[in-house]
């Protein structure tokens, strides 16, 4: 073997699924030296996963990379439950909305196959950096020296990579045309790839400040930190089928649970292009002794016989099948989402379980949006290392809700009807139709609520645990404890630790509406949205006086605007921007009329006119009633933070600055402060 | 010179502005062999037109174009009258929407840049056909050989075209950093063109069925055909100057009228990236004895200091400037606007006005938007010629209340307020602000009604006179006289002749909520809107299939669902399609219950899921109360036919398929039919 080359870089990502490329698009936007690798030979272009929630599309939305997919993909509004009626034969039971109406901008999930995703945040990539996937790639080994955890100028994540060289490609794309004849599924896909390195290849060291590891759910990074997998396999197998259907059922357009009294279930998802996900319980099949099925025993051809089973009377055909694939239900989490605070797992990495809720792309997205920004933050020196902390404990409680969410909803598909309510093995229709009704908040990505941390003032005592390196003499580990402090009460409806939820508000200076949640952009940046109240009262404007000035004068320079007057806007302040919602009549105060930390000037592009907003009704998209909305006091108003992944950090009143100071000084490196 | 080439081509379009790229829109989508050439050596990327009316933001939804149009461009939701108080000091008067709530989907215009726009369509031309701009082409002579007019398979317009080849390019493209040092306008360096052609030039001969000439208001087409233009030169000379302003003025981001007692007026128009186009009246530039003034005289510093005076006491200075340009309001309509029926002139060519209304761009769009498909259906021998002639009728209407419109509005603008009620010099400020209500409808591109005519069945006798080709004696003239007939009274908010408005429906088969004009794409297809009314009572289905039946048996096979079944969904009809709109509850109708007719099956993809749509309330997105909206009988329904170009054609109850078909026989092809 030659002597490895060896480069440095911030952030090494191992994986260019979802999860790895969400991360990869926070450190374009942050302007972090990245590399991203990959062992697959090309983006693969079918199957894999496909539903996108409310909340992944507000993230979509904070890296301006929506609209594409909204439109690209199928939007699924409406869930069917169909059951056998009293004589045996299935009936359309009930339809329901897919999710609860006004939760979101985006009201309803939509779904697109994973590789247009993907395509779509590798166009976005190439757009805002120079950060390209290196596929065929793999790792060798990963090291890491804690002893320098606290060092950032330090790489202490040694990463040796290789190249695959084999003679043939190991995955054949699937030709549409074939109707699915080279099948494979994804995980059979990795595993294979595990054995095949038919030539020598050539090989790099690289040195990594951070590595996130998004390798999937057999995770090489994983296994070489030894970490476990927690949970349980279940003997229930499924099989999934990606095809244009030709049948005479009538809900297929929409989202459709069906269940039948010994045949199964089959769960229907309308895709883009006329595809149809056959979700299929196949339960002619049944594990071995070890626990797991021969999954080589399984055609896609039996799949659409038990679909045809449990759908009759109605027929089912296809001409055209995309993908398939087979999976047996199980759920599992990660013991640790890092090592070190140096290295972290993100995505299915962390956390396995069955695919039917639409979870697992979302959650493994959203894992690496709560990770990237903190990275970033950490490695520009704005903010201490102890942040990272919040990656697992904010994340791993998400990922053991989503397990158990999984196993008591997998559970209802895959039990057939109750005779009755004596009947123990079966599911009560009520009951499966209630926890849908249930899992809809759930589904959407909306009930994730980040508990008291350093980065979250909820009320109560935050400890904390600091490593900072002794003079010659190793590291030394310090406890400390914040008594964290909000105002929950003057903003009764955004609860801490829970996504700041939109509503339309009015730009003061030129009228247009906008749904403030779009202006939240993910740029890395904390936002203080200063609920201005009626600033039309002298007493309030005075108030409003009194906050600017204050924090003008903080020890901590958050809001910097007039730092360089001939750099463009996004440089301007490092740590936090300052949006304005006051709910004064448009009509009695002039844009003028407000202090100016709140509209910065710059000397070529004047005043900044897209800062102040009005709580008021517009003239073509209705009144928004933020105010309301958000449960805050329409005279006296208050201060939010809103973490740079839009999740509600610290609620305070417009004299409370000491306490907002406080909140930023905890976390913030020594090296942000005057 | 060297023998010239000649190359054959259906549709040669001169000028890609955007009325000529709107035609090639047009051909892209309908499939027709088309070029497009340009005098400019390069897309011009500062200054022109860049207002965006409701109506051409339908247009570009209806290409599929715009989206991108909608986030870039700066959205003009207000305007603002400012005035002298009775202490001659500048205060605003008044504020209101610029446009008509609720009247478009698009709900305000919009500003940007006419090269963003012209970029937008280059990019769908690129996407959709082979068609590209042939730049630095100018033509040299024009010729149409007329007795060939109705032969179809004649190509009689022969262009003959020249290279321009200059030493030097004569657009110096103005580098924003010079802060528009190196500015120009659109009009002097059309006529410096004009002058140079330093070498000899390659030379090539087209030989066209059509010709769409969009070549300025200083049409070499139009001065080689001999058409005139008709009417007057005012004596108001105005500037513009698009800036980034640095001002105190609070309304710089709305749509501005700022009349002063003696200094004339200035119009603000927000523009998107911080820019805006101020319009302002140089009251002391005055036109010498030949009623043209010297534009040479004129400076951008002098158009600033003009708008100051007006402005003051406010402030207003600039450091970045992209354009200026000044101009001289004047009104003209071509006599003519097509030579035989086989040269078109669209846009600037014909009508010239003042720039402030906004309206030159859209209408210009909105010209070869009409010629477009019936250019189109024509060349592919579906309608016959003598449709075109609807060309002059329609759009010459347009233009001429454009005309008149202008002169009234530019008269206001240029005028002072009146002192009072009595003094005729001036203009009263209520009489400015009813002037303004007024005009937003004009503004916004839904004021247009076609008249009566083959294509449209507004109640009358229509004449129409047609050419054939004689038995080799040369052609034959022709006249006839159609009675149209439609039945007004069962759409009552559907005008015939208007535009399609648009309202919310749900799709029948996945609940999704589509504004119904968003479907209406220009494919050249006809839309047949069935309204089928509430089809859960059986005799009201039994009506829909009696409708559906006589459709089938039709003569003239307008719907051709199934002549192909391997071919895609666009190639299998080829005069009009279905869509259905009922308004029957949706939960007591399923989808294979309606005739077969209006949900077309296809061998590999099944049924067409995106063809029946229902009047309902919608999960997410409120009820669209389509039928109320279009006046129509929620129980019994009827049939509307829309143009192409959305507009509405007939209207008729479900018997009334004879009407309907002699509506398509007047002016199919003999060719289209059985």
């Amino acid at each position: 073997m030659s002597q490895p080359n060896v480069s440095e870089v911030d952030v090494l990502i191992i994986g260019a699924g979802p999860a790895g490329l969400m991360a990869a698009l926070w450190m374009s936007r942050c302007g972090i030296k990245t590399r991203v690798i990959d062992r697959r030979e090309a983006h693969v272009r079918v199957g894999q996963a496909d539903g996108i929630q409310s909340r992944s599309l507000e993230l979509f939305d904070s890296f301006d990379i929506v609209d594409k997919i909204w439109k690209e993909s199928c939007h699924m509004v409406e869930m069917s439950m169909w059951n056998p009626g009293d004589d045996g034969v299935l009936r359309r039971a009930s339809r329901m909305s897919n999710t609860i109406p006004g939760i979101s901008r985006f009201s309803q999930g939509v779904l697109l196959a994973q590789h247009r995703i993907e395509g779509v945040f590798l166009e976005s990539l190439a757009e805002y950096s120079n950060v390209e996937v290196q596929r065929s790639i793999e790792p060798i080994s990963i090291t890491c020296n804690p002893s320098g955890a606290e060092n950032q100028s330090a790489y202490p994540v040694k990463v040796i990579i290789a190249q695959i060289v084999t003679e043939r490609s190991p995955y054949p794309i699937v030709n549409p045309a074939s109707n699915g004849a080279a099948g494979f599924d994804g995980q059979r896909k990795n595993r294979k790839l595990n054995g095949i390195q038919e030539k020598p290849a050539p090989e790099e060291t690289i040195a990594a400040k951070y590595v996130i590891s998004c390798d999937g759910a057999h995770s090489w990074t994983r296994s070489q930190l030894g970490f476990q997998m927690e949970g349980e396999q279940s003997e229930y197998i499924w099989g999934v089928l990606d095809v244009i259907p030709i049948t005479n059922f009538p809900d297929i357009r929409t989202r459709c649970a069906i269940h039948t009294a010994s045949a199964g279930s089959i769960m229907l998802i309308p895709r883009e292009d006329r595809l149809v996900r056959i979700y299929c319980q196949l339960s002619e099949v049944k594990p071995g002794s070890d626990g797991r099925f021969d999954r080589s025993s399984i055609k896609p051809d039996m799949i659409l016989k038990a679909a045809q089973k449990i759908m009759s009377p109605y027929e089912l055909e296809y001409k055209h099948c995309d993908w398939w694939t087979t999976y047996q239900i199980g759920q599992r989490v990660g013991t640790r989402f890092s090592a070190h605070d140096r290295i972290f797992l993100a995505g299915d990495a962390i956390h396995t379980h069955s695919p039917k809720a639409g979870q697992g792309m979302n959650v493994s997205m959203q894992d690496s949006y709560n990770l990237g920004w903190k990275l970033a933050l950490v490695i520009k020196g704005i903010a201490k290392p102890s942040i990272l902390e919040t990656y697992e404990s904010e994340r791993r409680t998400v990922a053991k809700e989503l397990i158990e969410f999984d196993q008591r909803f997998s559970r209802l598909w895959s039990k057939p009807p109750a005779k009755d309510s004596a009947d123990e093995g079966g599911v009560l229709m009520k009951d499966f139709q209630h926890a849908f009704q249930k899992q809809r908040l759930f589904s959407s990505g909306f009930a994730v609520d980040y508990g008291p941390s350093i980065l979250t003032a909820k009320d109560g005592i935050v400890h904390r645990r600091e490593t900072t390196n002794g003079a010659g003499c190793g590291p030394k580990t310090q406890d400390s404890e914040f008594q964290m402090k909000s105002q929950q009460h003057l903003a009764t409806n955004l609860p801490l630790g829970q996504r700041f939820p939109s509503f339309r508000v009015i730009n003061h200076c030129d009228a247009r509406s906008w749904h403030f949640g779009k202006l939240l952009k993910a740029d890395g940046l904390f936002h203080i949205v200063l609920f201005a109240g009626d600033v039309s009262k002298t007493e309030q404007m005075q108030r409003i006086y009194g906050f600017t000035d204050a924090l003008t004068n903080m020890a901590t320079p958050l809001v910097q605007y007039s730092i360089n007057n001939s750099g463009s806007q996004k440089t301007r302040c490092h740590v936090a921007d300052v949006l304005t919602i006051h709910s004064a009549p448009r009509q009695q105060v002039e844009y003028l009329d407000f202090p100016e930390l709140l509209r910065p000037f710059d000397e070529e592009l004047g005043w900044d006119y897209d800062r102040i907003f009005v709580d008021e009704e517009s003239y073509y998209e209705g009144h928004g009633n933020a105010y309301e909305g958000y449960g805050i006091d329409k005279v006296r108003g208050c201060v939010v933070i809103v973490r740079p992944d839009q999740h509600v950090a610290w609620i305070g009143g417009l004299e409370d600055v000491d306490s907002l100071e406080t909140y930023f000084a905890n976390f913030l490196a020594a090296s942000s402060k005057r």
